[in-house]
């Protein structure tokens, strides 16, 4: 058992910083919207929570939601025909498109994802993250699912 | 000096429940995104702050911005050639349209706000308020501005 170990069982404290978790930094502040729906198991891995905020406005050109994955949950790999836009709240995460670095997320942080990129959004293994999305709508609707990412997948990110 | 105040003065803190500024409920959590550039003094009273988060996606249909309006700041009345969405996320403030009772908004509150209606947002007289605003473009523009809301009209919000 090392010093930090001995340490933190002597202070009754975990230490987040000791698990292999990849680290972020502080943890968010409390929620803004309500939790929402149970994502759906067919499309997510881990537990999500989805709350829509705007279903359709009189452009109906995009909707709003609110999404909350609890630690270790994300979607599956999927794409939109039009984009979204996520903007991150709370919490710690990952946005990854297919064949490159999935790119750390905290509160604050805006992605602009382009149309038809393959890619998927998630929590990190130690801290939940919520994310509002706004998701552009076409006549051919707006999330193409593809597979799930692997835990093989999951637990290589750094 | 009432009993209250004397307690107040005793223990040494501000009771807000004795001003005269409409009671909201709790104040909120600390900010999301950066505070951005100061909005101009053309079509805000008082100091506000505006934080430019997608100027523009592929689609070109709509903006997003998060603004921070300081105690008692507000935008003057206007409207939106094709309507705006607000998220509350923090803080305490009011959205009026013409002729009708202002709403009292707090963190995790939305707004559709139709288009060409006439209307004005901003902050309590005690606290700060911050909301994300999607705002429609059109070729025409996005908002049409109109006069400042009075000190007559803030006064009297309940």
């Amino acid at each position: 058992m090392g010093n930090r170990q001995i340490t933190a069982a002597l202070i009754g404290v975990s230490l987040p910083y000791l698990s292999s978790c990849a680290h972020f930094g502080d943890k968010g502040a409390d929620m803004i919207f309500a939790k929402g729906e149970k994502a759906s198991a067919d499309f997510f891995t881990g537990s999500a929570w989805v709350n829509i905020l705007v279903a359709q406005d009189e452009t109906d050109s995009y909707s709003v939601g609110d999404v909350l994955f609890e630690a270790g949950a994300r979607n599956s790999w999927h794409t939109h025909p039009a984009g979204q836009i996520l903007l991150i709240t709370d919490g710690k995460g990952y946005y990854q498109e297919r064949g490159k670095t999935a790119r750390k997320l905290v509160k604050g942080d805006v992605v602009v994802i382009p149309s038809n990129m393959e890619h998927w959004h998630g929590a990190a293994c130690d801290s939940s993250f919520t994310h509002i999305a706004i998701t552009n709508k076409t006549k051919n609707g707006t999330v193409v699912w593809l597979e799930p990412v692997s835990d093989e997948e999951y637990n290589a990110l750094k």
